[in-house]
């Protein structure tokens, strides 16, 4: 039988609905993948009494309780407080504990301030885990037979630390049902028509397929047993989904289009004003293949850096086909690069016009001599239509590298320009 | 006394870590607005025994106890029988409830599937709320004195089924102590001296002060009962974390910069890669005061496109001060902007060595030909090193239009280069 986890997320800002909480959601996917459920997930403020009791009815209810937050210096950090009272135990100063942490200042050439001392303490039966990414040490114990780990609360460090204890320590987090999961990410491709599409592989159980929809697309997650195999229905998904699935689990657009370009890349952003860069610089390594672009925000930066032609803005304005096929073309010349990519339009909230409402973003796309461009009418806020926007761009410069380009995008607004 | 509400959000996908709950916080909000704290917010899987069980114990810890989810038509939509189970009741049918189903599909000019009969049915205790966005009514009933709601799970039913709930019922959430909630974000502060600078405000009830730690930075958040005036507390925060505070509540580092600029604004990024651009470009109007900018990862469009020479690069290499302080001169003169601002570093994960590890960038910020240049050494993972450098850099040129430009920031190495 697989080991029934619970999660406990503490701090004011949760009940306050202001902050979502990520790291509940990260933790159970991260235990789903080992093929542990998560029975509860429970938020509490940075209240001693609503910690503890917390921390022992859900200790009780489950093997594993996974903790976050409220390990910083502050005063409103009480997790370590609280852990103790649940454990019966003083609080203690570990001189290990401390020792890391004065390590990681020096280790910044920085000198620990006073008030992060009270981090070096904890619980006298519990132990305290190394963090290497910042000044909370996290910590373990048992508890009613149920093995409780407080992390600290900043992703950056949580993530690294419970990826470390999952690989290197003996425990119950070691269960022997894992499961597999696959998630296949596509870009382009309408919502409804992509449920429609594996409408018949979700009624399945296992492997299990469901749809997420995100920033990053749509993406179908294949979840199996390790006696089943899934190939069968990646591959289903994969063919019916084609060409808009651009990679798997942690790939990106951009990293997917790095792993296929076979040159270089430079853009030309207008209202998505350093956003494509951006995307692109999140992937390790984008330097090998991405040389660089020019966020022409105003139309005078448009003429003298990247040498869009007076006339053309005059005649056909900077929201148009024309001008986005010549930014892209500029962008490749002036750069030097094998693909160029250019977006111009109407991130709104205003600026919209009856033609040319707000949404309205001509992204182009050049290779080796030959441009495409597509109207786009994005919907949703400033926000989304600038996502969107440069998803999309990154999506026709790579279905341009594989020879893709007649596809009718989601958002697409009529046909190719040429 | 305020009112004290717990908050229950059912369903499997909640659990296994791919659907962030958005209810659970949308609820948090609105109560907080009307002065009801959330002492817990609990996430449980389609299953009846766990959340009649929740419902039991949240309910005997609150007064107002609000369930999403689990009220859809299909087999593991199980909140109808969980809450008749808390209640010790019988599911019955409810004629009324029926016809307002069957309303809702006339005026859509639809029928009913035969499927969707059961959710027409009701703890015998309980009454239906109508929802006039969809086809589960809601449903209420008083469980150990506690006022408990179950709302469907759409968030387009379950918010308007919650607003004319709190706008025409006479029902306990209608508490006479609304809060006023005022958040004052901060960036360049080290976490620990922020909490040690306002510790004294913090032990306070009424207003009472929190510190978050985000993206944006660190935000010190004062609720005050409608009786008391939180406007001393917000000037000794201001006066204490001065100059840091950049914005309050909606406002961003890049909305704050466009406040005080009075001039125009250029950029060129080398390993932020467009994101200083895309912050920028996220607040609506940014062109007002936005030229645009250079994403120069390569050398080679350092030198082509901005003008860096050279020599400098060689002698120094692309991280260094002398580059940063060139390329934002350059962006500065190249686009007839006010400001330039341009960043040049190691994002990592490689790429480091001794004396420039992973982390180091170098930010300049030009003024009416001053330049500054600050060299950090920020830590954190691949992206939190970017966003750290732009947001460092925006705070950068905020200061300098400010005229405040020898603080010492967070992770900054050193003095000011000239």
């Amino acid at each position: 039988m697989s080991e029934a986890a619970s999660i406990l997320t503490i701090g004011d800002e949760l009940l306050f609905g202001d902050r979502v909480d990520t790291n509940g959601p990260w933790l159970s996917s991260q235990l789903s993948a080992l093929g542990i459920n998560t029975l509860e997930h429970c938020s509490v403020p940075d209240n001693i009494d609503l910690i503890a009791s917390a921390i022992n009815r859900l200790a009780n209810a489950s093997q594993i309780l996974l903790v976050t937050g409220g390990l910083g210096p502050t005063k409103d950090d009480r997790t370590r407080k609280a852990f103790a009272a649940a454990l019966g135990d003083e609080l203690i100063f570990d001189q290990d504990a401390h020792q890391s942490m004065l390590t990681y200042f020096q280790k910044r050439e920085a000198v620990m301030p006073k008030v992060n001392e009270v981090q070096a303490f904890r619980p006298y039966t519990a132990t305290w885990i190394p963090n290497i990414h910042g000044t909370a040490p996290g910590l373990n114990a048992t508890l009613n037979g149920c093995d409780v780990y407080c992390f600290p609360g900043p992703p950056s460090e949580l993530q690294p630390m419970f990826g470390r204890i999952v690989e290197n320590m003996d425990l119950a987090l070691k269960c022997n049902s894992p499961r597999r999961i696959m998630e296949l990410h596509a870009w382009g491709l309408p919502e409804s028509i992509a449920g429609e599409k594996i409408k018949d592989l979700m009624d399945e159980k296992d492997p299990s397929v469901s749809i997420l929809i995100g920033r990053s697309g749509i993406t179908a997650r294949v979840i199996s047993s390790l006696n089943e195999t899934s190939e069968e229905v990646i591959v289903e998904i994969k063919k019916r989904w084609n060409p808009w699935i651009y990679g798997s689990n942690e790939e990106t657009l951009a990293s997917s289009l790095g792993d296929i370009l076979n040159g270089s890349l430079a853009t030309a952003e207008s209202c998505t004003a350093g956003l494509i860069g951006d995307l692109i610089g999140q992937v390790p390594g984008a330097s090998d293949w991405f040389l660089g672009g020019w966020i022409t925000y105003s139309n005078e930066l448009k003429q003298t850096q990247l040498g869009i032609e007076p006339n053309l803005l005059e005649q056909y304005g900077a929201v148009s086909w024309q001008v986005a096929k010549m930014m892209a073309e500029c962008a490749c010349v002036k750069s030097g690069s094998s693909v160029g990519l250019s977006t111009t339009g109407i991130a709104g909230p205003t600026g919209g016009t009856h033609k040319k409402p707000v949404g309205t973003v001509f992204i182009g796309c050049t290779k080796n001599g030959s441009t495409e461009v597509r109207e786009f009418r994005f919907t949703g806020t400033r926000d989304e239509i600038r996502i969107r926007a440069a998803s999309s761009a990154i999506q026709m410069a790579r279905l341009k590298c594989l020879g893709l380009v007649e596809n009718q995008m989601c958002w697409q607004h009529g046909s190719v320009f040429r």
